[in-house]
């Protein structure tokens, strides 16, 4: 049974102000849950059916501060969702400080006035699934803890790390250090028949406006996917994250085909 | 000023078995009412605010039935959104009739049981990008002209024609005429390595369960989205609209490369 202050709360969190004050996130849906307990995330408060916490290891209850029993109606009243899922948990937010040279290490990914909460949780998704671990983001962004970004990235976030940024000084310093920025726009070149490095910055735009133009000087290589749209015949743009998803796949074969041609 | 009884009309057309009835259905927002204009679709009904109205160019009103200006109290009324656009329109279905010989013109999209209305608007959007033209659906999947498949596809609706067929008579039918058939599982051949041909069936499946057990034995090739999750460190799988925007560059970057290794 939850309280009516409870309720309140958890309600709160669905605000940045709160959650960033509280340095606490929500999650919902049983598998998200479970994977989050697996993966030892320290959960504050786990509101669920009682079907749900019966069936859970004792070994994942272990670490939780606070279990609440309850009901459909009551996960009604706290769910961000239009019907609720067995299981909600209040999360604490995992202090993710920047490895001082994880530019170096592989690609990254810079996201710039993303506004979309579904977009960058697809964004996250796709990343995990290539084996990129790190995404830099603009403050302009949303934010990473928003529940849909949460709900969209279908735990992935549990394997990228996420920061946000003044984007104009981390590319300024890694134009510095020699390392490639790839930036995502109409007007470059086929992602196709381009050369993609292994270590360097992937940069996606706004969904409307694209990269923001003082950004643009920082870009080393201009990649396209091409379509159709270049004949005049087909739609403006792919949405950003089914991009994304293109190039992040284009940055892994070119990984595997080395030599391949010579 | 819309009558209570073009509201409910209007709203009836949410249904898919009313939208089948008067082979109607409705698009929202400013941009996409425009793009069917453009495109001199059908429209039967236009709802709009006076000032999207004035600054349509005569030629593109001749051939609407009916023009009904109208404020956002009344667009509140009849959107399906939580915030209208500045108008929406009754646009007619356009017939699609197959040309009996589409499988053998290039790629053909095949869809079993995909159940989310966004999915299958990205999908249609990337298909409308990478130039592929038709669309097969089983009749268990959701309805193209759900509302909410319309707003995903952003336009790309006007570029691919979606049918519903029983997948099971089309493969077979497209087994005997030796097309090949790339089914995505997850426990296929990396999409990278294998020759795609310039035409083909490209069959994805439901969103959690995959491709029907029924379907499987049509599959010539199976192909798969090579992810760490192979590793066991990474996430179950890509959305189903994120692996087809992959797939599909990667047929389109195959054509491009033809001969380039040999």
């Amino acid at each position: 049974m939850l309280s009516k202050n409870k309720i309140n709360y958890i309600l709160s969190l669905q605000k940045k102000k709160v959650r960033e004050e509280e340095k606490l996130f929500v999650i919902e849906g049983d598998k998200l849950v479970k994977e989050f307990l697996s993966a030892k995330q320290p959960v504050k408060t786990l509101v669920a059916k009682p079907e749900f916490l019966n069936a859970l290891p004792l070994v994942h209850k272990h670490g939780i501060d606070e279990i609440i029993p309850c009901g459909y109606e009551d996960l009604k009243k706290v769910t961000s969702l239009k019907t609720p899922h067995n299981a909600l948990a209040i999360v604490r937010m995992p202090e993710t400080r920047m490895d001082p040279d994880f530019l170096n290490k592989g690609l990254t990914v810079a996201l710039d006035f993303i506004q979309d909460p579904g977009n960058l949780g697809t964004i996250i998704r796709a990343a995990a699934w290539f084996g990129i671990k790190n995404i830099v983001c603009s403050e302009t962004c949303v934010d990473v803890f928003n529940p849909k970004v949460i709900q969209a990235s279908m735990g992935a976030i549990l394997h990228v790390k996420v920061f946000y940024t003044d984007l104009h000084i981390l590319l300024r310093n890694a134009l510095k250090d020699g390392i490639r920025i790839y930036g995502a726009m109409l007007d470059g070149e086929s992602i196709y028949s381009q050369k993609l490095e292994h270590t360097g910055i992937i940069l996606l735009g706004n969904e409307s406006k694209g990269i923001s133009e003082d950004l643009i000087p920082f870009i080393t290589d201009r990649i396209m996917i091409p379509g159709i749209s270049e004949a005049g015949a087909g739609i403006d743009s792919l949405n950003v994250g089914m991009a994304a998803s293109v190039i992040f796949s284009e940055f892994t074969r070119s990984r595997g085909r080395e030599g391949e041609c010579g």
